[in-house]
C-alpha cells in the first residue's frame, strides 16, 4: 500500500498518515505495544480528504514527505501542550484536549496568513491514558483536522508519567505574503478580532464548576474549542491588507509589546475600545471584563496593523467576528492605554509566563 | 532587523533562528522570564552559516518561513527526547544531550536520502536547568547544527518538572528520489552501515561508570554523539540504488521487520554477517556481542536493500565506514536468522519498546 502512495499523485485524493517509529533509548523488553499503538493512531487520524493536491505522505516510513506548491513558501510552527501546564487533566475532556492541541498550534499560521497543510503529533502517554482517554482525544484531533483542514503526516509515540503533546504544523503562503510582525509603521492602526478574556473567563468557569462543565456555554466552548482565524488571516494576506500580524495566545498585554519590539515601534491602545466579554454575561463581583481582556490569554484571536490609508477597508465584522480598531502604533517604544481623555497609562504584562509563578 | 531578514534574499547569506513564543495556559503572573529565556536560546543558536540559500526565517515571529527548492520535496519529521526516558540526566552530559537531541531526528533525514535543511526544538525546561546546563546544551546543539548544516528555525519553551525536548526536522530531497521503506523486493541484498551494538554498549559502560564516562572512548562516544549517515543516505538516493532504506534506532530485531512489513516481505539474515563490535573490545563475561547487534539500539546506522543485479555497485566502504551485506529479501512474510549452515530460527524482536516494561 505504501508502495502506491508513494507514485500515486491525483490531486485531491485521500490521503493517510503516519506515525513514524519511536526513537527511544533501547531496553531489552517483550512484544512490541508500541507499534500497535501507532497502529491505532493512524487508524484513527487516516481517510480523511485532504485539501490540497500537494501533499505527498509515505506511509510507515522515518519521515513525512510533502510536496510543496509552487510559487509558496512553507511555514512552519511548533507547539508544547502539557499535561498540568497547558490543559488540566480532570476537567478538560479528553475530545477538547485532542482538538486543542491541533487548533492553537493552527492558530499560528492563521497568524501569518498561511494555508494549514499537515500536522505531526508526538505523544508520550501514561499505560493508564491508551484506552478510552486515547480514543477521545483522537476523535477530538480528527475533528479539529477535518474541520481545519490540516493533514495528519506523522508523529512520534513513547511512554510518559503523563501525558505530553507537542504539535508541529505545516503550511503555506504565496512566496513573500507572509505577514510578520515586523511590518508595523508609526501611524498604523491597530486591530483585534473577536472579544478578548473569553477564553480565560471560560477557563474560571470551569476551575470552579467542580467537574460539571457545560459545554454549551459559549465561554467554556472558548476555552475547550478555540477557532483559529484562519479566513481572517489568510483574507488580510491577500489582500494586503495587514502590516503585521501576530495571534493573542498570552494575553493581550504580554503578546501586543511582542509584536511592537519586532516592528521596533510603540502603542497606544484606548482601554474603552478594547472588545472585552459582554458585561451581562460576566459576574462583576467576580470578574473584571477589561481585566480579562487585556490579560487573559488563550484567546487565539488576531492582532494585526493596518496603514492608515487603508483602514476604511476592513470590516466590522468579518465572518461573523468582530473586528475592532483598538488604538495607534507610535514612534515611540512604549505601550500605552488610554484609561479616559486626560489619563494614559503604561499597559503592564500580565499575561502568562510558564517561567514566573 | 527582522524586516530585512524578511526581505533579504541573498544567497548563502547568515541566517538567524527565532524561537516563536510559548503557547501556554495562561495564568496572571509577574514580568517576563520566558521572553529572556528566548533571547538566550536564539542568540546560542545564531549567526551559523546556512548551507542553503533556500532557507528563509522570519525573526521573532509566530512561524518559521521555510523556502523550498524548486524540484525538491520536503522531508519532515520529529522526535521526543525526555530526561528519563531517552537520556539519563545524572550521567548523560548536557553537550551530549544537546548534540544527540539533534542527530538523531536528523538521522530520520539521512534514511530517506535527504538533506537537512533547519530544525524546531521545542523545550520544556526545570528552572534548575535554565543556566549552566542549559548553556552546555546550547553548545552541543550548535556543534550538531554546524556540523550536520541544520539550522535553528524556531521552536517552543515552557516550564517543565524535568527536561523535555521535541525536535522536528525539515529536509529535502530532489522530487521522487526519497528512499522509503517500502521498496524493497524478494532477491533484493539486505546492507547495514557501521558496527551494530556499540551505542548500546556505550549505554552500559556509562552507566556503569558511576558518573566517571571516559567520553574519548569510540563505544561512549557512539552512545553519546552519533553520526547520522548523511552522506550514504545522499549517495543511494542520488545513484538510485536503494530499493528501501530507514535507519536503525531500536535495534536490528525491532527494525528490520518494519522494513518489512512496509515492503510486504520477509528477510533472512545470516548470524555470522552482522557486523558486530569487536570482540577484542568487548568484556565477554559480560556482554555478547551479537546479542548487542541484533537487539541493541541507537546506533542510528542505515539498513538498506539493493536488488541483486546492482549489489557489486556497494563498496566495501563509504568514507571510512564500513558497509556490510547481512541477508536477503524474501517473499514469505518472516524474518529469519541463519544461526549457521544448518540451523535457522525466527528473529524475535527484542528492541526496545516504551510501553513494554
Amino acid at each position: 500500500m505504501a508502495g502506491n502512495y508513494y507514485t500515486e499523485q491525483s490531486p485531491g485524493r485521500t490521503l493517510y498518515g503516519e506515525f513514524m517509529t519511536a526513537k527511544s533509548r533501547r531496553r531489552i523488553g517483550g512484544a512490541s505495544g508500541e507499534d500497535d499503538l501507532l497502529a491505532r493512531i493512524r487508524s484513527a487520524l487516516t481517510g480523511l480528504r485532504a485539501g490540497a493536491s500537494t501533499l505527498r505522505i509515505a506511509i510507515g516510513d522515518d519521515a513525512a514527505i510533502f510536496r510543496p506548491r509552487p510559487g509558496h513558501e512553507t511555514i512552519l510552527s511548533c507547539d508544547w501542550f502539557l499535561q498540568g501546564t497547558h490543559f488540566l487533566p480532570d476537567l478538560d475532556p479528553p475530545h477538547s484536549v485532542g482538538w486543542k492541541s491541533l487548533a492553537r498550534a493552527v492558530s499560528d499560521l492563521a497568524a501569518m496568513g498561511a494555508e494549514p497543510r499537515c500536522f505531526l503529533m508526538s505523544i508520550a502517554l501514561p499505560a493508564s491514558h491508551t484506552s478510552q482517554w486515547l480514543g477521545e482525544l483522537l476523535r477530538g484531533l480528527r475533528s479539529a483536522s477535518s474541520k481545519l483542514n490540516c493533514t495528519a503526516a506523522g508523529g512520534d509515540t513513547t511512554r510518559g508519567d503523563r501525558v505530553l503533546i507537542n504539535m508541529t504544523v505545516i503550511g503555506e503562503c504565496r512566496r513573500g505574503r507572509a505577514v510578520l510582525r515586523s511590518g508595523a509603521g508609526p501611524g498604523d492602526a491597530i486591530f483585534v478580532s473577536g472579544r478578548l478574556g473569553e477564553a480565560e473567563l471560560g477557563l474560571r468557569l470551569v476551575r470552579s464548576s467542580k467537574g460539571q462543565i457545560d459545554s454549551r456555554d459559549p465561554r467554556v466552548r472558548k476555552h475547550l474549542y478555540p477557532q483559529p482565524r484562519l479566513a481572517l488571516g489568510a483574507w488580510l494576506s491577500r489582500q494586503r491588507l495587514a502590516t503585521s500580524m501576530m495571534d493573542l495566545s498570552d494575553g493581550l498585554s504580554s503578546d501586543l509589546p511582542r509584536l511592537c519590539e519586532a516592528s521596533r515601534v510603540g502603542a497606544r491602545i484606548e482601554a474603552g475600545q478594547v472588545p472585552c466579554v459582554n458585561p451581562s454575561e460576566v459576574d462583576t463581583r467576580k470578574y473584571d471584563a477589561h481585566e480579562l481582556a487585556l490579560h487573559g490569554g488563550d484567546d487565539y484571536e488576531l492582532l494585526f496593523t493596518v496603514a492608515r490609508q487603508r483602514i476604511s477597508r476592513i470590516p466590522r465584522r468579518f465572518g461573523g467576528i468582530p473586528i475592532t480598531l483598538i488604538g495607534r502604533v507610535i514612534r515611540e517604544k512604549s505601550i500605552l492605554i488610554k484609561i479616559n481623555s486626560l489619563e494614559e497609562i503604561p499597559l503592564t504584562k500580565k499575561g502568562w509566563d510558564p517561567f514566573r509563578k
